[in-house]
């Protein structure tokens, strides 16, 4: 794998990774852009104890551009788009509607003595999986995954190494069902100044348990693993990982893809491991899409360990779940789950992963 | 205000509250229903310490009937609905599909030895606003508004009491957008048996906070008072009460309306807090559906405190949130909020309540 860096003209990073090591990526930006946007702020909300990131400047982004304005698709001679090469295999760049970026602006002014504000330092990345507009993480072919793979680790650790962050945060969002503003197969990385509200109640968990079973082997690695043998349900393993439908899943369609090894984030994986990912991830996706015979939308979340602290409590993990629960049906996330954080799933983690194999 | 209490076919509990202290509500249910279903499962899920509800049965439920079929509308002669009345001012009933009911079946059966199971035993229960299919809560008059929170009140203690009965959830979802599948005006409420995710984080946060400042006012009080003082937005006072949008708001438009008196919940209110909640909270739900010339999807959250533990740290507020961040945009809930509970919102709440305010 080559990679490759450059700055788009109004200065945000680049990065190409390319499968072939010859690949060269030397076309400049030609586009006259205003400066990014600084960063967004932060403000503390004591009744819960946690950060709400403001972005101001988002309400006005790019919302599902036709295909030929599509600003993931490689640039052409008519056409200067934020990826400036002819063609790419992965190319990953700071988004230009950051909710987080290293630019930050003068301190924000405080608005109550009780709700502390700063800026939303840290950094948000769009990582382009393919050069094709029309195609899916789903038709990718595997070495395609295993680039991509890759190239998260590459940011993980990049991002990871910048001042003030705390946790880097890999995802796709797909489908408009989700909220998608643009239909050009990619995912997103975000690089939080704190641990996250959910990572935090994972490793609430974990400490818990091990607390309880200090001198045994830790509660939640022995469950999975148990879980995996024990359930009736869908999971598919190899030699490094497994798929499985959690028997608590929240979602419809709920999938967790993790290496049999307790890993703390992507850097971690060996190249056994990353390798194994694709195949069996791809059969997942297909599923997915298989389910009513149309794209599916779903977000697929790495859970990561933070970057600096409680890193033999988070384990590695690929959460991948969608909204819909019938052809024409979709989950909301309605008084329980938003104001309660409660979930009522209306299908059976073990009926989910009947259809699943099904299909 | 009377309180008639019926049982409807298949045994469901309805209870009328009627404003007229002569009101008669002796029709019997003439339907023949087969009987409700058992209470759904619930799931431990170890890594995250949270319990889920699986309701397999739910994903057949009533959607979006035609008006002249609605279930919520009062019984006619030719039509008998979930209401034998001919009229009604306010009725609550055991929901025909509830997550959680009393009526458990079997003790499910182990999945893994580390996904505990148990059955949702708990109640969920339907708040019909008024008998008119076409109204709105932001539509009834104070009064009326009155009534309901006598009927919340009433529940919320009728359902506190109920065996395993953790902690008592009143809300509305209101609008297609965030998945209401009955036009008729209704709340809900979720008797849970155990402390919901959401409020374990804010009982968490107050518990910090109250150890921090033990021997001050705790924080979180004061940084309400002061906030409600200092902040430049939207809020109103009463003498009772107040509404306004917090300063770290999580979605577009949030409005939090509270007693000044820190309260555990809707029973603890006092008659003049009762009264005054009416005319300040149909204040902001008008200004709702003011802001874009359109009825405003949203979900209206009483937090209340747990019944049984930590009265002292859970203070009720009203959360009132939606979805809509402009006339044709929704907020969604993508890789950030469902993945790792960091909210981005793309509108200041400074500029939430400027909308508010000029409305």
């Amino acid at each position: 794998m080559k990679r490759t860096t450059i700055e788009l003209a109004d200065g945000r990073e680049l990065v190409y990774f390319d499968e072939r090591d010859d690949a060269v990526r030397d076309q400049p930006d030609r586009r006259e852009l205003p400066p990014p946007p600084p960063a967004s702020q932060l403000r503390y909300d004591p009744l819960a104890d946690e950060w709400v990131a403001v972005a101001v400047h988002r309400q006005t982004r790019t919302f599902l551009p036709p295909a030929d304005q599509c600003p993931l698709c490689p640039s052409t001679a008519d056409r200067l788009s934020e990826i400036p090469a002819p063609d790419y295999d992965v190319a990953v760049f700071e988004n230009r509607f950051p909710s987080l970026s290293q630019r930050v602006a003068d301190e924000p002014a405080e608005i109550t003595p009780f709700t502390p504000v700063r800026p939303g330092r840290g950094r948000c990345e769009v990582v382009c999986f393919t050069d094709d507009h029309n195609a899916s993480f789903a038709s990718l072919p595997p070495r395609r995954v295993r680039t991509v793979l890759d190239a998260l680790a590459d940011r993980t650790t990049a991002l990871g190494e910048l001042p003030g962050v705390e946790q880097v945060f890999c995802f796709e969002n797909r489908g408009v069902e989700i909220g998608v503003t643009l239909h050009h197969p990619h995912g997103q990385i975000y690089a939080y100044p704190f641990v996250t509200p959910r990572t935090r109640a994972l490793l609430g968990a974990a400490r818990r348990q091990r607390g309880a079973h200090r001198r045994r082997q830790p509660l939640r690695r022995r469950a999975r693993r148990r879980a995996g043998r024990r359930r009736p349900g869908w999971s598919r393993r190899t030699s490094t990982g497994r798929a499985y439908v959690p028997a608590a899943a929240r979602w419809p369609f709920e999938v967790h893809v993790a290496p049999h090894r307790p890993v703390p984030d992507i850097p971690a994986l060996s190249d056994a491991e990353r390798d194994a990912f694709g195949p069996l991830y791809l059969d997942v996706l297909r599923r997915f899409d298989g389910l009513f015979d149309m794209p599916m939308p779903y977000i697929a979340a790495w859970h990561q360990a933070p970057v600096r602290i409680d890193r033999e409590l988070g384990h590695l993990h690929l959460q991948l779940f969608s909204i819909r629960r019938a052809k024409d049906k979709l989950k909301y996330l309605a008084g329980s789950e938003s104001g309660m954080g409660v979930f009522i799933n209306d299908i059976a983690p073990e009926r989910a992963a009947e259809l699943l194999r099904a299909v």
